[in-house]
């Protein structure tokens, strides 16, 4: 691959940079992003070798680009899209990296017309709390799963393309139809991070949240962990898969509401049987596949 | 310190016992639980000396007993107690490790009688998600937190001796009022535990549960690694600090239905408000006193 378009050189987008690099199979990469001073913290670390803000003439790399990496926060998908869709070069492969994925096929239905063979849409389950282009890494995807969501369109080679750079990063490539992705991932992951931002904000607007905060041990860290992720890309992912992510809001909702009668009934068989139907559970992910992956890696 | 007995020869009173042990302030240890297979993988790690199940005429250890540490589920208190305080030697402190406060001390009013000065309340905000001998450590308490819950009848004496061998455990301690301690810990452990295993038990009785829990990456899996902690444990502790988790669990549901408004409404300015307010809380934790602390403890 002579030339990678990254756009959005943040955590997943500069660590994807930097897994192939060090694999070897890129000559050139091109870094696009909002923030000047990310792309040059992208440079200096030698992330990217060309940097773009989105003011620059961006869609001119593109023709030439082999591969481009959509890697920006959702809500920027359309306008990126509009933008991309007319200036990529016939083989150019375009995937992205998005925490959703029915959204993303819509914006790419609408900006790609007859180029939309060209797009893979795609999601790494990898990333941690951090962000921006400094907390890149060169592993991060390593023996992680990204999923692979093709539509009818999709052509065969630009999915092979994608699911091989993938990879090359030490990636697991499974695929998946776009609304699974969607159904899933709002269960093991959206609703997740919804819990412990409001966990997170409800103790910190308390007047005395110091003293609360002062008493956290590390099973409260762990809890929260991922309450310290990007706001704004958390916003577009629950806004981006909002009916899957309001459903799983109701139905936790209703368990929750349930969980609290057993304790206010005091009914202690009840709350041993549910406590230990969700430890069983949760020992046995342990022993799953990927179950030894510990702390810094996120949905 | 010539002799410690430990009731409940688990996570917290194993690692209590290596811990004494490792600092060599103690000669002899008499563990003391309910499982015969416990005790002897207590006895086989060198975690104790002698072993009684609770069958056994353990109350003749404890006339001569210079510390006794109550380290087993709260449920189990009164019943020892009340056949722990009339055996004890006249010098004999008695301290637990409860997650709760206000019932452990309602406890020892109705056990204790003219005893009482020698029982000092505290809570280790240490552990794992394990349980058990065989996951005891010795530095298990090492810059974690000991909250000591005296009450107005506490010896001074005793109150300074089991201060003192938390810090030979590497501990930090520090004194609450035991309705204080259970309002904070409320909000910081038991919520969270209850959050968690709801979330587990929840995914887990679908029927194509395991497609979800093949998508998990590590930010669920950290988010819930206390939903394997006991369930016994975790059961006591919810039904013993009841009062203060409800609250908390209804403070909560209403900060979840907040945040589900703002979702339906699309209101992404207010979702990017509440999750910013939770990431820079969250943040702020991580560089407070403590917050290197990762993985492996919990409340």
């Amino acid at each position: 691959m002579r030339k990678l378009v990254v756009i959005g050189v943040g955590l997943i987008g500069g660590s994807f940079a930097l897994a192939l690099r060090k694999a070897g199979i890129v000559d050139r990469i091109v870094g696009v992003g909002r923030s000047r001073e990310n792309l040059d913290a992208a440079l200096e670390r030698g992330i990217i070798d060309v940097a773009h803000t989105l003011d620059d003439n961006w869609a001119a790399e593109l023709a030439s680009a082999d591969v481009v990496l959509v890697a920006a926060p959702l809500a920027q998908y359309p306008a990126l899209f509009a933008t991309l869709a007319p200036a990529i070069g016939a083989k150019t492969v375009v995937t992205d990296a998005g925490s959703s994925k029915q959204d993303v096929v819509t914006a790419a239905r609408a900006a790609f017309g007859d180029r939309l063979p060209r797009f893979v849409p795609a999601h790494p389950i990898a990333g941690s709390e951090q962000s921006g282009a400094l907390a890149a890494v060169p592993d991060l995807f390593d023996r992680r799963s990204v999923i692979i969501t093709p539509i009818a369109e999709t052509a065969p080679e630009a999915l092979a393309c994608v699911s091989a750079l993938w990879q090359s990063c030490g990636a697991r490539v499974t695929t998946l139809s776009s609304a699974d992705h969607d159904r899933l991932l709002a269960a093991v992951s959206h609703l997740p991070h919804v819990l412990a931002f409001v966990l997170v904000a409800e103790l910190a607007e308390r007047a005395d949240s110091s003293e609360f905060f002062g008493r956290a041990g590390s099973g409260f860290r762990d809890f929260t962990r991922i309450a310290a992720s990007s706001a704004e890309m958390w916003r577009d992912v629950a806004l981006a898969n909002r009916d899957a992510l309001l459903a799983e809001i109701d139905r936790y909702g209703d368990a929750l509401r349930s969980a609290r009668q057993l304790i206010e009934a005091q009914d202690g068989a009840g709350l041993a049987d549910l406590f230990e139907r969700a430890a069983a559970a949760r020992r046995r992910l342990d022993v799953s596949p990927g179950g030894d992956a510990k702390g810094q890696g996120s949905l």
